[in-house]
């Protein structure tokens, strides 16, 4: 029996155990009348359904998402390929797996990241706005370097939203040069580096830090509300110039750019109406990104949902 | 010559003297190169164009929307009724006008308004909900009994957004009873109460009371967010459960029903639903008494703008 | 063996004898090539799965939603509960069941809440709209008092078009009087009480009372056409003032609002307004109300297709 | 003086005096004070606007679209046509003026176009939509011969709705061939036939037959239902089987193709479909007829507010 | 064992052997871990579902869409027809099968309706236009007359495309005289000959000539773009005016009216407005034709997914 | 007398002569019948209304655009600036006036900026991307250099086509790097080069450059297509591979990015994607500038049509 194989390695007939993910567990009863489990194994490299027979065990559907260490074989149903297990319990504090090898990550160095957001926030000529910045940034230094930027889509793997900011950030950095006559570099690298922070409170995680599901607030309230009023405290508790304090809140609550899109309001800022610009640019290069991985040259993948179109990977 | 008569009242070749508001002051000059004033004035009963000649004294167009002592005399000019300024001045502290009679007002008794408003609050089972009403109202207390609820289209008056919530306040009391299965009570009165507080800063107002302009936070934040922002505040100071402050929140954000509509959010519980429809109802409502109000029976009315469509007034 | 033990109460290994509906009878083979029926039994409490092995019987789809005498057992199949059916055949007349407890109905007395109806109607002032009302609630007294409003999403039950249109009536007599000014309650109420008797030729129903389908006419016409055609019927033979007649065709005509709605004309009378606010209202409260009636405090519903959202349930 | 010269023939300085169409009128005083009269000379070749100076006669805003006698003299005001009114009085009953000098008219012989029209119904092989449409017909055989089909945008002129018919009537002949396998000719012609009937009481005309205004019923409930209604009505009293009927009135009902351009329901059978594409494209004709009639080979249109967007006019 | 049953008159348990589409191959595995083949066969009649048991054979997926010859046994599976096939082997060079037999094809003769079109394009006045036609006819004769005119909803059939020509030639051909004052038959019938010539690149055929997927270019161009830079190319080779070859290639972007439905630029003259309104029409008219040929009069299709409603047929 | 003083600079008295555009020149007559032109002057610094009274000289309509030696004194009329022409001839050839002093254009060198586009084509890696861009940079380099960008929005003044593309190239040139991974930075460089070229075809402009109206075929086609259409000729005069030419004619024809922005194909790889987000963000910043450009700060613009919102300049 062999140790840890990643999930896209198992090949069929391979006995392993290891420490995976057990995610959307599903109890049930056969045909027969005995209960078993339906679920999926996951780690950082895929996913693969999986079964646990004639079991009555102490696992539920709460247990969703949540790291086990497991016994059983690859094998094959209808086509598609399955796990069978045979043994399983949660793995207990101290157990010896590396949460990066379970849950997917951004392809990216989250300690060099934050050194360089930090860099580009250090930069800001206009105090005020730095201040809030680095504000901000202490308060959630945690989520901010580790939670996905999204339940799917795009940027839903640990540090999503640490990469989308980043990417966003150098991209600011740049078009506030080009379109320097009518943009503020301050402004507008504040305004991106905030866009988001509303996000920790909006998207629930799982113990390995996945979004599993949004939080109650952030369906009530959502994101953009959430994050400018935050930093129209924090603006207030460092005494920020109420016009700096208003610039930003538009920023963040205008950053999706239409009403329909989810906007509060729409852009009217030439940094608002570019930091929208840059969002959407960020979100599609990825989704771009993560679609064409695993498409051949000269053909197109499936039709993606959020886009409603197919893309086309050219040679 | 007489001394304050109505705008309504204004006659044809009489002539008077009397305090008015003068509206969209515009400076020009005559063909001949002369200088003259082109304006409106007004009082709560109505507008008449007016024309001062050969003018260049000190009112400018920064001066429209403000008291001025005036003499001049009724008459008409291509078809329409037009009053000619004869001498102007502003308003000085202490000159005996009486605002009331100058800008338009809710056809209702603010005293005895704020009461029912108090009295329904006091009504409120929950403590939560009606100590942060009551202290929300303690602290606008004077730009809620006086304000309009809007620049134009509906409400746009003087005490128009006491009479907007009176009568939400009154339709949410009656309606909660008839949905009490699914509706709280305490919740939908609380947020229709704090629905529109918001628009105190949102809406800038002239001299008089009347609404100008938005003002810039108006445009930038919009009052669904400022008024949710500030409930988020209070509720803290005062100690409320979460769930609470979030609900109130959620209430004011979706108020307007849909995104397209200015909704930062959908509704999403029982009463924030019912409460965005009680203001839509209550908008459309007084649209059509407005509408209406100067409309023979048997006939239409113009295109209502913000219905896109005419209204008929039955017999 | 038990006696008609309501689905709701079924539990597994119960072997019961009773009476049920037998809905969306679809008849199948199995792979060894045996002719079986898979079905769902049905009373007004619940549904469950329900297979018939081995049957080459008379029962065809074509007796979907009829009331069947049978004998089986409860059990479970891949964690869903399954009815196994031993033996089943077509009620007969002179059998004794009771149809009220077979099909759902609205939480309400259906012979009081005529009664209310009729004291509503006879207080109107007009003797025009009285004589209309109750000269229409004379023909579709039966149906009014017993057909669903609807074949799902909100008041799809017995009595439920009652239900609807009483909570409607009962709200508009309170609006009538709070917007009084420009609303005449004569006119408002009859139109809430005949703007959905249409549906009686819309929805095609099943033995027990409730919809199975839309008719040929409901969908080639409509219930808001058929309903304001036979209005404009009874008006003239009733000898109505033709603007009377005109303005319940309006009404009646236009209650859904907007055209993609449904609405044959928009609304351009204060009552038509009103009334089509006022059935968007009772519709939205009664979704609410069936949506949440199952969902925990503090979480949401699954995705509600005709709202397009989930809704939450406070504490 | 000259005698009755055509609007479109009138040069600068001529005198003239006859019969023309005084649209518009408008009364109005001068800078001076003076009363006169604004007003548009018309007839059946073009428009022209007019002035009657210290004028305080009979004639008022409510005479607008009447016949009067008038003799004046052509001129010009802002490089624009105007004609000053000398005398003017209403034509009296029994006044040598021919109408159909003064309202434009569609380009065809009405009788000839009658006899065609009947010769197609006579063609119905159906014996009930043969008689229905004869009966419609015969009831309302003046307006069909001279109504115009419109306000404005096409057919706007006398015959307008036989000149749109009858078109449509040929088109849909020789479709109902072409698609014959799934195009019920009867039916079909049958539809075309009615379908714009209920425009007779949708448009309000004035003493020449043109259209001055929608009706209250008109706007209130539509062409389409009260067309459907009638037919629906004369339908019983003939004896059609019900299916014919409920097709005839969903042909009127769904004409306009889809619910956003006025239709009650949407088509659903081939002859509702087919209806409604083939009134489309007799409406779009008429435009681009009328449209390019006065542009020059090789340019556009100025924008057609029907169409929102230009037309081009080939070589 | 019978030879080449056609699949629409297969019964249950009749054994046969013939030539047929083998479509939508898949490779599986049992539960059991034993492969299989699940696939459809089909034929110019219509389609069953089939299963080759324990078959680890050279056919795989690529193989989709091609004629093969089998032998097998017509069954049923959970109440739905299934084919199992025994044996199976690609159809090679010189087999005995008529591939008319094998794809479905348009209800026409395609020399005659050839014919047809050339006799159409021989009466162009206009020999730019004529010529035009012509050269484009006799390079792309192969595959006007026998391509599909789409993959799916209409017309996707062998000379499908032809057909949906000849038709629309057909009803131009009406049309352009009903319209003659403002239509120039020339243009039209020429455009309407072009329209839909860039689908032969847009559309990937099967071996048998069968639409099975979109061509690359196909979906980064689309078959309008490609059809009208065709014709520019051959109209410079011809010599053709300017004016003519622009409108040619204007009726060609514009003939799917509308920006969302497709169309490049929106039709802006007579000739293109007709156009895109008789390839409306007959798209539509073919959708019902289609749709109703398996439906029982008096009852409605299912909803059918290109119109967004179910289509209902009259007696 | 002052000598050609510019139009922004005019003082009210001031008496000039000197060569000014004429603009929108029309015809008229005054109120006692003497023939005058009104028009507009111009030059690259702004305009002002003129009058050029008793004048029945040569001028008309058509010479609206061109250069003149005019003589006259700024005044004021109604408040608003009047230029009053005495004397007026079209510039002959060989006038000494200096267009780039008569039209606006855009704030860069436009040969330094000639110089830049050629350096980052030369920079293309790939030969077939480069000799096409190069190719067509030969053949369409003074357009290319010298005209506007648009009629009117944004960069609608010389060189104005040069601007907008070289920052678009600055632009894609970084992001081409920042997404190197998804991007293939020669296509999109290429794409971007390329994209709006048709404009040469599509806007008329006048004898100093600027637009004053769409062509014939600039409506008929529009510039994707007939850029698209070019680069597929060229791309094959030059035996580029095919899949390059058609990913090129791709980014041209989607650049809009949605159908109703005037896209012809969507963009579907994701150098169409970026180059359709980049052309967005270009355009967008460029209106901000122009709009913003004459606001203090603090204040928000008049409603810009384009963008149907008002923009706000903060501090």
């Amino acid at each position: 029996m062999e140790q840890n194989i990643r999930v896209a390695e198992l090949q069929k007939g391979q006995q392993v155990q290891g420490y995976y993910l057990l995610n959307d567990i599903r109890r049930k009863f056969s045909a027969a009348g005995n209960p078993y489990i339906s679920a999926r194994i996951a780690d950082a490299t895929g996913e693969m359904d999986a079964k646990l027979w004639n079991y009555s065990g102490p696992l539920t559907e709460e247990d969703s998402g949540k790291v086990v260490l497991l016994r059983g074989e690859a094998g094959e149903f209808n086509g598609a390929p399955q796990f069978t297990i045979f043994r399983v319990r949660l793995a207990a504090e101290g157990d010896p797996y590396d949460p990066r090898e379970l849950a997917p990550a951004a392809p990216l160095d989250p300690e060099a990241a934050m050194a360089e957001v930090r860099e580009i926030l250090a930069s800001l000529e206009d105090g005020d706005y730095r201040s809030l910045c680095e504000t901000m940034l202490s308060r959630h230094e945690k989520a901010f370097q580790s939670i996905p930027a999204a339940k799917s889509v795009h940027h839903a793997f640990l540090s999503g939203l640490l990469m989308h900011t980043l990417n966003m950030l150098r991209a600011a950095d740049f078009l506030a040069g080009l379109y320097g006559e009518v943009v503020c570099r301050d402004l507008l690298l504040a305004g991106v580096f905030l866009h988001d922070l509303g996000k920790e409170r909006e998207l629930a995680r799982s113990q390995l830090g996945l979004v599993t599901e949004y939080t109650v607030s952030g369906k009530l309230l959502g994101h953009l509300y959430m994050g400018a009023r935050e930093v129209s405290e924090t603006a207030r508790e460092l005494g920020l110039p109420e016009e700096k304090s208003l610039l930003l809140q538009h920023l963040i609550l205008s950053h999706h750019g239409e009403p329909e899109y989810g906007a509060a309001v729409v852009p009217q800022c030439a940094e608002s109406e570019l930091l929208s610009i840059i969002d959407l640019m960020d979100s599609r290069m990825e989704i771009y990104a993560e679609a064409l991985s695993g498409t051949p040259a000269g053909s197109f993948t499936p039709k993606i949902f959020a886009l409603e179109k197919q893309l086309y990977r050219h040679e």
